[in-house]
């Protein structure tokens, strides 16, 4: 008989423990097996739920119950995420999580400790909600040198850009009808500011370029200065083919031995799999050297589809309970940097809505040849253009001539390579 | 040490040990110990390439050498590779194929073989080359019950059907390009029939759902019908948003106990993930209660991407040897029908095109209310038509009315839910 611990009965914890008893049938069928959630920690009372006898307060019963051999930490944030999660595994017990932060911040510590102990630490929830990525991607990396990654990897912005674009909302405008809807937090600047995003970005990139990717490190910028304006004018670009859109895009390029990670909002070719990804859906974009193309597209958050990640998470842990001396999942630590890194590296295009009393000159003068969008009802002193490829370094210098020339409405990446 | 046999140096075999080698540090590390391929099995001479010593012609050197821990198996067809693999298989040796032909006849008994034998026998390549679905889907199912898998799973058909869409060509002449370009083969019935998106299905299918479905019992219809005036009133039709597109979908759906799976070209709506799937591309829709909706999308065939999932399979049976009391990738025998399976259990609704000295009237005569689609230079003997939903039994009634009346010239499903 297995036993196993859910620590949290919030969203996702309540949704694990429904999945798990709905398919308690099939997991004991794969598992050759009987399996029972013994604990589950809150600190609030659940007395009255058909489970309510499993609940414990003290996260020192689950620890030292040698009867545990899985648990699942489904709290979020640091801390106390961090201290449970590394007491568990120095304990003797795998854990699952769909903690993000925690993974992005700790994630090459705690994948050495799982290492130390003989036991799993699985993070499957933490990118992509139900979308099946961390376990395919590490999968690939046997066949394959991963050359990129980028993906649409929060579904807030998404459902905000898309209502901008499909309906012609204004950002505060999609805004509100997010948090009206639940996608969005009162405080929405964990969303729309790129952080989420960027943890994520960094979960893929550590495991792809096998090196931890501190968020602190990565260039990030959210979605807030996106207007309807510059969505308008996207739709009115064309790259290469297709009708174009605005995406906030996690983007991880291998370039050498470094991994060069940012994240921006950008426009998006129409022939991208990415473009047509919209409302609160994410996709992830992975290119191998022998695969090719590779995307994972579906929901990327919600109550059931990251639940059932941590299911999946939760059966793989207790098929495969040691990892002994073979390599599985795995990254190493690196450096911290303090300040985002320079993404020198990463050459785009950029879009620029500007105004001035000559704003097609001053573009010019900057930028040299550019490519002027044209916009409905666009004021006489306004431009909108988008310039060649160039690094970020070039592009901050050349920004630089236009200023006392033009004043800078709106900017985006122009990614018409994904 | 590891010792691996490749058997068959064709594209996919020859890929793979490129691939491998290629890799072969970075699989190193992943198993924690060193592996190297000692025989590769063609009848053909290949002694002046690199790793030319490594090849026999004789199949019982392979077997016979209790080194050899692992073999995929690259020759393709029914036969002699099922009798390799079931001689493999009893003699204690872990099994990878790309072969969807064994895979989809014989999957159910060569599973078991594995068990009994406790080996592994994984076929990732075998639908989707280098997309990662055999693996996600599998272990999606522990927390999902899977209601629905749709694709587009043959490149061949695909790269046909968006040259008629996009650049207007008709049936011929796409498939002549496809030829030029070494997409489809000289006898090019295997893909254009359906007789490969079948096989890919009904693997999908078995896996999915956990009884074998076998190819012969499922309706299969090509696009060998489509003509470049159906594609172009599918241009016309608008589902529930967006432009259609024709593609060939390989659909397996849950009906109570029973999986109703059918292979036919049909109408997708412009909002599906599948719709802008282009070119030798191939996409899967998987549904499952918990995860929604998740689409894999990548290159469905090719030297590279095939082999690189070949090279993850061999990585991954090197990793698990044994699958011991455990339940991993399975599914039960079941009865096998001579006659394809009475579809009629899915309903959907119908394109028709038809010709006839009244066809509007035909056509609500025999499909009562009907949505007619406008057409570009449309003979006045021509209509074409989108009914509304029914089974495949209803429609046959149906259509039995309209003979004597209108002509044939083209139908498709409209599967407008996906």
């Amino acid at each position: 008989m297995f036993k196993i611990a859910i620590l949290g009965h919030g969203v996702v914890g309540s949704g694990t423990t429904e999945v798990f008893f709905k398919n308690k049938e099939s997991i004991e069928k794969k598992l050759g097996g009987e399996v029972d959630v013994k604990y589950i920690l809150d600190i609030r009372d659940f007395s009255d739920l058909p489970y309510g006898d499993r609940f414990v307060k003290d996260f020192g019963v689950i620890l030292n119950d040698p009867e545990v051999s899985v648990a699942a930490e489904l709290i979020g944030g640091l801390n106390p995420a961090y201290d449970f999660v590394k007491a568990l595994l120095n304990a003797g017990k795998s854990v699952v999580t769909s903690n993000k932060e925690l993974v992005a911040q700790k994630g090459a510590e705690l994948l050495k400790t799982a290492r130390d102990n003989g036991v799993r630490f699985f993070f499957e929830a933490s990118v992509g909600g139900g979308i099946p990525i961390i376990r395919p991607l590490h999968q690939c990396l046997a066949a394959n040198e991963i050359h990129e990654i980028a993906g649409i990897l929060n579904g807030t912005t998404n459902f905000i850009l898309t209502k901008m674009f499909r309906d012609g909302m204004g950002f505060g405008e999609a805004l509100g009808l997010a948090q009206e809807r639940g996608y969005a937090e009162h405080d929405p600047s964990d969303d729309v500011d790129g952080h989420d995003t960027c943890r994520k970005i960094c979960i893929l990139a550590s495991l792809a370029f096998g090196k931890h990717v501190y968020p602190d490190g990565v260039y990030t910028e959210g979605i807030r200065g996106i207007t309807r304006e510059d969505v308008s004018y996207c739709e009115n670009w064309s790259g290469s083919s297709g009708k174009g859109a605005v995406k906030l895009i996690g983007r991880a390029v291998r370039s050498g031995e470094k991994a060069v990670v940012m994240v921006c909002p950008a426009f998006v070719n129409g022939s991208s799999q990415l473009a047509g990804v919209d409302d609160v859906f994410n996709a992830i974009l992975v290119r191998g050297d022998a695969t090719g193309d590779v995307v994972f597209y579906g929901k990327g958050a919600g109550k059931y589809p990251t639940a059932s990640a941590v299911v999946n998470d939760i059966v793989s842990a207790l098929k495969n309970p040691g990892s002994g001396k073979r390599r599985s999942l795995h990254w190493e630590d690196a450096p911290k940097q303090s300040e985002p890194e320079d993404y020198g590296g990463l050459t785009s295009g950029f879009y620029l809505r500007i105004k001035g009393s000559n704003p097609e000159a001053a573009a010019n003068g900057a930028f040299g040849d550019v490519a002027f969008l044209s916009g409905n009802g666009r004021p006489g002193d306004e431009a909108a253009f988008v310039t060649g490829k160039m690094s970020g370094g070039e592009f901050g210098a050349k920004l630089g001539a236009l200023r006392g020339k033009a004043e800078i409405l709106g900017r985006a990446r122009v990614f018409d390579d994904l």
